[in-house]
């Protein structure tokens, strides 16, 4: 695919029945898998500075080409020196295609076999995305790792429809392919001159349109790594568990497989287990605007009247600032009085816990005790989830 | 005053001309003066975490007594352990009285000598402030430096307005005293046993009032700090500027001066030069809000569009996280995204400007350099000083 030897090397450590862990090298630096993405959606992670990101134990971030493209602009990002300088991120960063987005997010939306036409949500200028100038734009922006554009319909798509999406999508992956590949031979002052790219596997809740997604992606290239995209997007939890098992089946095991916008801290165990290896959501930093937080027992709401005098911390077993440093009680006063710091320690928090989450499934697949840990985890977690 | 000697001395280490540099010793830390105070409305220096405060290199905080009051409530916070265990700042903390915010933001007030009547603006509830009931608030939060309960007139208001205050605020001083002392005695338990209290002169623009009031509050005992209240209101600067110089000729010079609610950058460098010793003002952080920051060449808004492409700090000479990891055009387009992440380095920018500001004051009154530097200081910051 390039001239040089890319830095990108997946080495997978310890399995232990579906679950790997292991590392992703590159040449910003090393990523534990199994990991969790924090989003930093419009070159920053909700709140968040570059290195209290870094402290949660994040080895890389992910930011929307969407977004970006949209404000501050591709080209302005490649003028202040790329996605990690303007950000003050040195570590790995993944950028999104903006497939989902242009379908979710943007207004008069037309789609054809050359790209799709869409209006900017922020200001209704005319835009357009094909395979081709999202390259582009992935490249301006300089993330390590960058995804193909595809074409997303809702989860729950019917068999013709979603046939339709994938197949689109593997042209669209011939496209990416050939435009990145013509990219990093001509563009040599991109802010990183070497990306990876990875295909994403779509299919809907089909079992044989995902098997010939993965499939058919393979043909085009011996990929580095593997997007899994349009799951949690609206279809039942068993039907992504099922999705997850087809797919990997299918995909080769050593090559990381990364599965999009996902999730909660029980879809991250539950990944792990159908052998996933990357996950990326914003439910962390977005549950934080409503005063919602993880714990070992479920998920829980800040605005609780029972913690007003509650001198414990949001969780107990948790080493992040929020939980060493300040008290439920506090954090309360603060999301009631709507203080920016309650908002941000309660992301803050969301975000350790699911990295740290990460670490201990690491930690169990190389122990060799992940079944139990995994099932003894989900049960004290599902013990008390109550959003209350 | 207290059967203990309290643990607050005054060191004054040098002068030049009126203005003086020293330090303020207490039990949980020195306050070098001048000194800038942030200000933690409602137990949180806007989006700031207390560490983050403290990098700027501020030793003290304040706190007001009439938000926390209303939310959470001076009886949850002392059951809370106090005000620097809630939000874990365990260095000194000023409480303000609520003198100035019942009058300026609550509804539906009334006087009398007894106290303030009035309806919380946040949920329209009947609530009284008295010198008593005060002291008895400020005893729960626990600051280490607390101030009297006074009555808070207009700046500009003529004199038998102001003169009505200004006595009634001495009266009201005289309780204040008789109540923290039995207060003292009687509750042991609290946050902070040994509080110090200061009086607040008053007077408005006129400068027989203003010399009464530092009179009359000396008469009242031999405090161990004195506030400066009624000033920063709406009078004009050459009218400031001639009641300081009034009323710290008649205050002890061996008292630590307080100049409530100032102030912008050129009111801190006019203020020393006339021998105030400790300021404090929302201005920082509440100007982040509208993306405004101070330079030493002026104020800027972080929204000039010709700053798209700049890769320079917000202020070239400042050390904060804000100047020396982010650039401008990363930060406006932060701001321009209604990101969090962008008011909260200006704030902390702005914030860490003016006490940056107050160590070079100090440094120049101890080298003996204070009259060529604060002119200097205040041409340069005057050459530009256009919010564009």
């Amino acid at each position: 695919m390039v001239s040089e030897a890319p830095r990108f090397a997946f080495t997978i450590d310890a399995t232990d029945g579906k679950a790997r862990t292991g590392r992703i090298a590159m040449r910003r630096g090393e990523i534990r898998t199994p990991a969790f993405m924090p989003v930093g959606t419009a070159a920053t992670v909700k709140a968040m500075k570059p290195e209290s990101v870094r402290a949660t134990g994040a080895d890389i971030i992910l930011g929307n080409t969407y977004h970006l493209m949209l404000r501050p602009g591709a080209e302005r990002v490649a003028r202040l020196g790329g996605l990690h300088r303007f950000m003050n991120w040195s570590r790995p960063i993944l950028t999104d295609s903006g497939g989902y987005q242009v379908m979710s997010l943007s207004d008069l939306r037309k789609l054809t076999e050359q790209g799709v036409e869409f209006r900017s949500h922020l200001d209704g200028s005319l835009q357009q995305f094909t395979p081709e100038s999202v390259m582009r734009i992935e490249r301006n922006l300089g993330a390590d790792v960058i995804m193909q554009f595809d074409h997303v319909v809702p989860g729950q798509s019917p068999h013709d429809l979603a046939r339709e999406a994938m197949e689109r999508s593997v042209r669209w992956l011939e496209r990416c392919r050939s435009a990145f590949a013509r990219l990093q031979q001509e563009d040599t002052l991109a802010p990183t001159p070497e990306q990876a790219l990875f295909p994403i596997v779509q299919g809907g809740i089909h079992a044989d349109l995902r098997r010939a997604s993965a499939s058919a992606i393979q043909g085009v290239d011996d990929w580095v790594g593997y997007g899994i995209g349009g799951l949690s997007v609206g279809e039942t939890k068993p039907d992504m568990y099922a999705m997850l098992d087809v797919v990997n089946e299918v995909l080769p095991r050593n090559r990381p497989r990364y599965l999009m916008g996902v999730g909660f801290p029980e879809d991250l165990v539950e990944g792990v287990a159908r052998g996933v290896d990357v996950f990326d959501c914003v439910a962390p930093t977005r549950m934080g605007r409503t005063g919602a937080f993880f714990t070992t027992t479920g998920r829980r709401s800040i605005k609780n009247a029972a913690w007003r005098l509650d001198q414990s911390p949001l969780d107990p077993s948790c080493t992040c600032v929020a939980c060493t440093r300040f008290s439920k009680g506090y954090i309360r006063h603060l999301f009631v009085a709507e203080e920016i710091l309650g908002l941000r320690l309660l992301s803050l928090h969301n975000v350790h816990f699911l990295v740290a989450l990460m670490r201990e499934a690491r930690d169990a697949v190389l122990a060799g005790t992940f079944a139990g840990w995994s099932r003894d985890w989900l049960a004290r977690y599902h013990s008390r989830s109550t959003v209350s």
